[in-house]
């Protein structure tokens, strides 16, 4: 396992082609712009080595019998998905921001059971390379971006029937050595900090959509490979010191990309799918449910930290007013919903045929779209308690400007017990984390709201229930086989 | 264990006096009035004959050894919690009401831990003797109303504070072979077809309550004890026929009494708290723990229902549109997130010193808040689905009038792959489940909602949260106290 | 004008054929099933002549000049919208019901613009012969129920395309003297205590339905009338005593029938449209956008009673919390919402080519879609604060039975100021104003949740609104077209 | 009146301090953080000479008889109240932002109510004064700065009891000639591009606070004045180009500063209070009702520009789901709520005794409860259409890049009817209206929620609710004295 230092020094032996803001930027560790998102990172490397949270960041690889970091995986338990869950809100309340690596650890799971039950129904490898090459991220502790989001082009059409081909990626050449292939992934998170990069499909697929049918590991700096960073909200104030981004240390959600693949080869022993096209859409939404799986683990570590912070607000400005107490206790009642969701589908979790435990499909996508409703209203009722303050707040150069820091000292002051700069200081943490991209990486990430809906519709059995209706309004009787199709077991 | 059959025929060993409606119910079991709670009841005896839930319905006792039905069980894993609301789930889908037996198996392991902790403290033996009770009721298959609500009177004043010192239970004489209770309890869930009641206090009790602070069991037709049935919405339908009462078999909630205690004897063998006012909250928030559990299953059953009635009404009226699909799946996220919350408690659980299992305090309150929401909107979605006409629909007599019937059959007619009568009977199912009575129950049992926030509030570490935030604001650092504060472990 | 004597003895010169609970209605005025849903309509005979609500309760016609019922009125101005909903309001405060007039009111008023608009493009004369119906009506002081909506069978399909053509009135004769119609209304309020129906279509046709095309004025005892008179929540309680109804003296919701037309015979006097098609659409959306202004009127005043019930109990009770107040504060804001919305629309009015006035469309769909949702939502508060007993209160029976009156007075008192008699009758008050079919009605009346929503759509002018992100985004200019499609003049 | 230009010009006179970023801004017209706060203005006087919008922008004056631009005017009729709010709605539309002025509109005309009922009963003249004040704000149609909110200091303090007594604006001197005042006014928004500031209180005050009664006006440049600007969402974008900007034209919400008032000397012409402590209370809920009736107009007009840029970023796209109509649909009736409540209180306006006219307080604090809540809403159901990409953007410096801009053009297109960077600037217009600072600013723009939900709950008649309660429950009859407390007159 690598710690912290090791980790970031180990990001300079990669050397990716980034653009931000109309330049290039040198080195992703001493870039300015991009420190903070190599910092939330780290930390899941540094907690590896705390005695407090070895349980929960560590554990035994199935493989080779090493002790590794959870993040590289693979859930051997229902207790593995459990920890995933505490690991993930732990973590969050340490960075209050995205720390990014969960991508990977989903992608590499969601690979481990897609490759074998490939391998199952064609007579194909996969699932032995891919075993192969985990044993390798095992070895060296790597961080893997998981690259499943295509830039999907116009909505309403398939990958094969876009005016461009290359709006999802695909294998534009097979060859005796690998294959080649284009297009480009878009909302990478934390991908230039990423060791390597694991592309899966994004969307179920048809025949005439086999060479969409693609998944494979390649480095963030293979050649061919150019990241975009995207803007976030407030981005430049981290050039200006530490008091005005509100959390310094850390980054604003994950630091996403749009990766650009200008046809980039792939060795055989990093192809994990390759055409069959059939699997794409069990792929994806094994994806998707143990990354759904994750928001009432990593959000309400975020949850925990704006409750804190609209807490401790209140006290700032001196305010004790029942209403205070109500609204927190309904931010901590949204908060502990999402982590019992969490648990509830993680504690119903399944053994896999390949061997590896899965989540609850039906219950992860509960997590997530509460997450898509409960973040906003988490962060109204902060603003609310906060007051209006967080919003004409002036800036921290004037707050450094003796000429006028004064004036600041003294009409922001509140409650006498706390300084006018915590009071500041506080307002800028709740303002960066309650504010657009934050808020968006909540709706967005892991999926739209939409995609849960079809999940929770799809994996929900109307049937029986209609039945049970029926039969209570006796209309009918139930029969054998709707008996059968009870949810529980 | 008993069957349903043996059931129904042992309660006729009993003769309590159930006052309904101004009269004097002669049977319970042949009362048209009560014989649909005796239904509800039943099925807990019932299906743990059934094969196909046995694994869920029935359990070993840890004291004997022998099988017995669950809800005569304490606790020995968070299997056994995870299992109980799988449970409460299931036989929730199948009667569409409340089935009562709960409570007592609330009150069972409440009384179960707090004993233990008495004792420990006080030198007592509650324990022993509740063990002997506990195996007396397993060895019988007993039914058991988990008697707690006192009718509390006046709201703002405490027990001994009241005007009336009776509108608490509790003890007016110490005798050498036990002791005299007057009062009543309130709300009792069950009790009519109920063997015994195990009384426990109903709030934080202090030095000057301490006549108010016992706990003991009961058979429900004591000298002394009278029952006055409470009045629910619709309830003389069930005189009339089958169909307006919407659920004919089975009984609205759970057939709630006001029971009055005059001045009735226990023997010592069945008290369990005779003075040891300090333990009242902790018994008090035991028991109200392991209730709100409960309700992310028994009423994710009922939803189950009430999602299938709207489903079906949908089809009977003919509708096919987007928004109804789309309304099916907020109540299905509603319905999931509920039981994900009573599962992410349940599988929180942790070993009491008792030996037995108690669910996570914090997270089991989430669910009956959120049950208090969500059960009202749920039924107004399935309002909204069903259409106006199960406001409008005619008498059931006019429908059995052949003068009448013919306009009905005609003019209620919708999609013509279904009969009126499944449209009507549908419809009366569906206000059946979402109308008063069922609402407010959704609302109060297993206590109000501002007991759940209070809980919410006291149970979450705020402290913590704060010093999260301060940290990343870079006002405080987090100390080593802080840290073990963690709320993960 | 009629005052409420006169209006109750009017009745019974009417012998319409009444079913009710398998048997026929001898007289509405005498029957206790039906007597209090006449008292809810002489309401507003009533308080026509009551000095304080003159200016709200009548007005002058502007047919006759006379002072007359403004229930028989054509809005004359948009302080007469305003007033109505005023008028609505206090009456609603008043019987806490439904009190059914506001139906032909509304029906009234969209036959006078509707009529008038036919004439016009198609020569024909049924404006005068409206006038003179109206005249007729203001000058007997009659009450009209609007007869709108059909049982309307398989909602995917148009009424000529049914597979029974009679799920829409449509014509079946056509004779010198008038003509003869065949079918249904369904959920006709206040239909068997008032004088005449007015029969409107309830859909846009097309011109295959032109025989659904048609609008004419009958008796309620005309021959071939059969009125089915639809069941309500705790209908029964009323024959028990005054208690547990919980508003004795007036109904729950409208007295909603079904009421069939056999082949019954109307002049063309009374004839206001017959197979003019195209119209349809237009007299529904009027027809419509009237009767969902009333929601912010009556809904708001019935919101008054269960806010000031509400209040009441919390006092009751003995509670003087802080959520009390706020929750209070928060159906306080849902109530006016809805007056202020009602108040918008109507100021918002417009003067029709008719020559009377005309709500807002678009504002007057806000009105119905918030109320669907609010209702639910203040009876939902309202249960929380009024505490569990409202589910489980004994039968009035055994509150007037001495053997048991004296456990009732002594358990379920409470704050001692205040009667456990006081406590009971405000209990069973709310318990009546927020159960199954009073929400139904808040759901349903004046169309259904969708029908606002596709309202909404369509009248929103959404391409302006894209015109206007589109300019400050710098992607198109606005053209004098767009500014000419303003919302505001 | 002025136009655009004249406007703009007439800023060049005025050389007020203001601090930004660690500077002193040299122009507030020139610099390029400013302008757009100039400009968002300077819409206010472009209308004005719009002939489209002549008669919604301009008025006549009461005190000349002259046309005036309607936000130097006082309140005539309740269809000056109405078409304010359609004013209001009407500039947000085009401006997409706050344009400022209406804070000085309504300090203004508090001011008249207020100054004419000191005199009245304190035999003062600070009405006259105030009315040659006007009318040289008319003449000259400047714009005023409303200046009530005080930095407050410990919120659990009053005024004289704070720590520092400068922590709300008071008399520190009263001269011959006039008063000098001391302290600071936050959140002032419009302020550095205004020309005269209206100082008014900003809570009730008590007999020991008499030095904080004090009103008065001052230019914005006066002696002792000096001004911190407020660091808003992304506030450096534009100094970057005119896409990241979202909406380059127009500032993000009011420009809000701190502004220090350090011993400044006010002439007797120009105080309006001077220790009047009792009319504070009075004053502040009449600024408080005045301005709460705006957000029903101004926010509405940019909620339109939110709902068209979610429905165009839909067609972008190419997504076509029923879904995307829904929630378009639930916006619009969320925008059309606030406006329909801006118009309710506005038509139920009512002649105040100084001759002017004024909104109903009640239904005027429903308009701003309800947009704390619903903006939130509506940029939360924004975000979800327009999907993650609003929050992955690369930056525009990458765009102008001729090295990057071609992936970005390729891998950001979606539905080939529209251009790429159409798209882009549609996000980013999203993003700029839905973020931060707007976010806060509707929250606590015109007080926070609980100064609302104070007021909604003090302007209901609860006893009289009760009292509709109990006659119908049949416990009290209502007094002839409950009558006369009916809300509709």
């Amino acid at each position: 396992m690598m710690n912290k230092e090791q980790y970031i020094e180990s990001l300079r032996q990669y050397k990716p082609i980034v653009y931000l803001n109309g330049r290039l930027v040198e080195s992703v560790v001493d870039d300015p712009m991009t420190r903070p998102h190599v910092n939330s990172a780290a930390v899941t490397y540094e907690l590896a080595f705390d005695p407090m949270y070895e349980e929960l960041m560590t554990t035994t690889s199935h493989l080779t019998g090493k002790k590794i970091n959870r993040f590289t995986s693979v859930h051997q338990s229902t207790d593995d998905l459990v920890k995933k869950v505490k690991m993930l809100r732990m973590i969050g309340q340490k960075t209050g921001t995205c720390f990014q690596r969960c991508v990977g650890f989903d992608a590499m799971n969601s690979t481990f059971i897609t490759t074998f039950n490939i391998d199952r129904e064609c007579g194909t490898d996969y699932h032995e390379r891919f075993k192969k090459y985990l044993e390798y991220v095992q070895e060296n502790d790597l961080m893997i971006a998981g690259s499943m989001t295509d830039p999907k082009g116009d909505r309403s059409k398939k990958p094969s029937a876009q005016a461009d081909p290359d709006l999802f990626v695909h294998i534009v050449e097979r060859r005796e050595d690998g294959i080649v292939i284009r297009g480009a992934k878009a909302h990478q998170t934390g991908m230039i900090n990423s060791h390597e990069m694991l592309i899966l499909p994004t969307t179920n697929l048809g025949e005439e959509d086999q060479d969409y049918a693609v998944a494979c590991a390649i480095r963030v700096d293979a050649p061919g490979v150019v990241h975009l960073f995207g803007r976030q909200t407030n981005d430049n104030r981290r050039l200006d010191g530490d008091i005005d981004t509100g959390n310094s240390e850390y980054a604003i959600v994950g630091g996403e990309t749009l990766t650009v693949l200008n046809d980039v080869f792939v060795p055989w022993d990093r192809v994990f799918m390759c055409g069959e096209y059939k699997f794409a859409q069990e792929y994806v939404s094994t994806f998707a449910a143990y990354h759904r799986q994750n928001y009432g683990g990593c959000k309400v570590g975020l949850a925990d930290v704006i409750i804190g912070s609209a807490a401790a607000m209140a006290e700032y400005n001196g305010v004790k007013a029942s209403h205070v107490r109500d609204k927190i206790t309904e931010m901590i009642n949204m908060a502990e919903t999402m982590y019992n969701c969490s648990l509830g589908c993680s504690c119903q979790g399944t053994k896999t045929e390949a061997g590896s435990y899965y989540v609850n499909t039906l219950l992860a996508n509960t997590v997530k779209l509460n997450c898509t409703r409960y973040m906003y209203e988490i962060s109204r009722l902060a603003h609310d308690i906060a007051g209006g303050f967080i919003a004409t707040l002036p800036y921290e150069a004037d707050y450094r400007n003796p000429e006028t820091k004064g004036y600041i000292d003294k009409y922001f002051s509140a409650n006498p017990d706390f300084s006018t700069e915590e009071r500041i200081r506080m307002g800028r943490l709740l303002e960066n984390m309650t504010g657009g991209t934050a808020l968006a990486e909540s709706m967005h990430g892991a999926g739209s709201p939409e995609a849960m809906k079809i999940m929770l519709y799809r994996e929900s059995n109307i049937d029986h229930k209609k039945a049970l209706a029926k039969k209570l309004a006796k209309i009918d009787k139930i029969t054998k086989k709707d008996e059968e199709k009870d949810y529980v077991e």
